[in-house]
């Protein structure tokens, strides 16, 4: 069983009567709630409500993969929070972040970028395609698909190079954007997604669940190799 | 100086009317011309029908960057004459992969994929997004810029990770393409670029101009620490 | 299940006595022996004598992951037949080189880079170290293990920045190499591995075993988004 | 002119006798006064004692490359002060990490990894092989040199996959360690070098100062393609 933990913030600003009507229990819930359905996924939520930020080290200690949502409130979650976060996946952790988590501390600290985009929120359509058709997390789904309406990300974002770009969207109103990209931090895997703005309820589309699904499983902790020590201090292999 | 050679198949389909009407001397004429304008760049051309299909080993020896555009003529060129390209890029020499010449033997040979990727002739209108903006082929370029008539190259483009993805292409039709992206090869560094239908005449665009400026730039040999030697026998540095 | 070809050029000097002292039905058979006892995975083995250089279209297309030995016969293996390895890859077979396999022409191929090295065989002490502790290749492995008689291969080794290196090896005379290096060639995984001399008996070592059997599953094809076309000529997806 | 500036912690723990006695003035010193050498180079210091951590934002501002060596006291370093280092880079600021920094607040904000290795101080002998020969970073250098005396840093080393490995190190007591790695973040570059224990004197090498003023030059601030802004709202390119 993956052990999957959905953080959303969920502050005042996420429930509101517009995002409410879209998603009543939190876009925490409606995403815990297809991945229950998985055979293999094992789910719980946690929001910034929570005891220390929803990110306590108790927390990360029982969670796989961690699916991380956030845009109003960024700031509430600490240097400290994120160094929690970041050395949980350095140790084996798998993390989603999805849509406006671009700017959250504990996804520009494992990336060491701004994480800067251009925007706008326009309900324009987004179709993406899938650029590594043989990667895990592009299992199933067709070679390009749309989604109806999405706030808009756009190039130049600043992110490292990806260790692979899965997807690209495209948009109407003329921009591009690396939509779904990975990266590798000590042990553990890192996955960004574009689409989830909080009152387009994209979240229920069975493509965006499949890139989902498939990151979790893509992300859930390898096997590894030994126990990691911090920095252990060792004796000569070989006569010096 | 860079010595740059420009290298064109200019077959009998790149004479046609409909081509020699927007490159009268053809592609590789064309491109010469602007490149000769630059006070550190030192420029000649060569074709299909030159010497050894006008890649031989003299020819890439005095090259420090080669240019290369191909089309309906990549089986003329044969493996040998490929190995040559790969072994000239290794050895330090840059090469820049124009257009459809995402099939041509030396692309594939240095980057060790198909090269497949979806196309339409339709004049549409491609805009190129700046990706890495602080790249050195995208010094002096807007963050992004239209070309008015290009056909489509669409993902998925069959190439491995790039080490860096420094264009990224929007078009009217709805596709999206990795439209400019950067290797290394063993002590060479290779770049490939999208844009450059041979009716359409984008060659003669300033902005296309400065991306092919800039990638010579780039692309032109470093300083090497040593001399490569093949697979040499050594000595132990140690007592074994 | 894993369908695993164990290739192996078996030439003349494959057979001879200080070779067969140590490999008595050749390197393909000791490989294929351990591959067999393991319940995921069904294996057959080929070599340069066999039809079209035992590198058929059939015998690749009934392949998930080939494993590729070679040393001295790298010239009787045309472009053509290494053309098709690649091109298996490209669609999704696994492969992995070892040893002597740097300068194969699928291998050269596949990396677009000589896979030049230094070299000196003197039954020396190589001490392999786990680089990536998180990779699949590296699981059950100790975080360093030791080879007591292997041929040196040392740095530079002339490949492409790898994916990952998942080993380094350290040697007694005083060299290093990264000894197990990961690429992505379309939706083919390919792996090399340096330890396997002919007159030393490492691939009888349960860590090289271990090793190979961990690159097999690594290395074996993922599920795919969809069918691959060539180059295929496509319909606008918006109006232009 | 580049403009660097070496900062040092220079705590203390850096001023005792042992210390004292191979750098009277200081790390920091030693590194200006070589650099101070080079017509391209401007040079300045800072330490821990100095405003802001001798991080602060008016002297980051007025620095092309800083280079960083920190060993005792990574915690006075805050994360804002960190933070402001990042954003620095990220803006196109070089970087260069020397020995005891992988566990620096900036390094591993950077990377996004612990910087764990293993380690043993016993002024045994390293060996350095050029892994990148056609590197920037190496040129002028030998393919392999020697460092009589180094703390022995050793494999795993938690970073991601550098962009580009330019040195591996060999060490007499049995280890080895990727001893020069590149990577990109954002518009800027960051390289982290291995030798440089405070009480053996290795920055008066040549080789070793060799290796620094090459990564000065490779690290310097590459041309532009524009501003920066933060996370514009813009208008749509197209009709929606």
């Amino acid at each position: 069983m993956i052990k999957v933990t959905v953080w959303n913030e969920y502050g005042e600003k996420q429930k509101r009567e517009e995002v409410a009507k879209v998603y009543p229990a939190g876009i925490h819930a409606a995403i815990a709630e297809f991945l229950d359905k998985e055979k293999d996924i094992e789910v719980k939520t946690s929001t910034l409500q929570d005891d220390e930020r929803g990110l306590s080290q108790a927390l990360l200690d029982g969670t796989d993969v961690l699916i991380y949502w956030a845009h109003c409130y960024h700031d509430k979650v600490s240097f400290e929070d994120s160094a929690r976060v970041v050395d949980a996946v350095n140790r084996g952790m798998g993390v989603i972040f999805l849509h406006s988590a671009h700017k959250a501390k504990p996804f520009t600290g494992l990336l060491g970028t701004s994480g800067y985009l251009e925007w706008r929120e326009a309900a324009e359509k987004e179709r993406l395609f899938v650029t590594e058709p043989g990667h895990e997390i592009a299992a199933g789904l067709p070679l390009h698909f749309e989604i109806e309406h999405e706030e808009m990300y756009g190039e130049p974002f600043d992110i490292p190079n990806p260790e692979a770009t899965v997807f690209i969207g495209w948009y109407k109103g003329g921009n591009v954007f690396r939509s779904g990209v990975c990266y590798t931090r000590g042990r553990g895997r890192v996955f960004y997604f574009q689409p989830g703005h909080e009152t387009y309820g994209n979240y229920y589309l069975p493509n965006i669940q499949r890139v989902i699904v498939n990151a979790v499983r893509w992300a859930s902790p390898r096997t590894h190799a030994s126990e990691r020590n911090s920095c252990p201090n060792v004796a000569p292999l070989e006569e010096i």
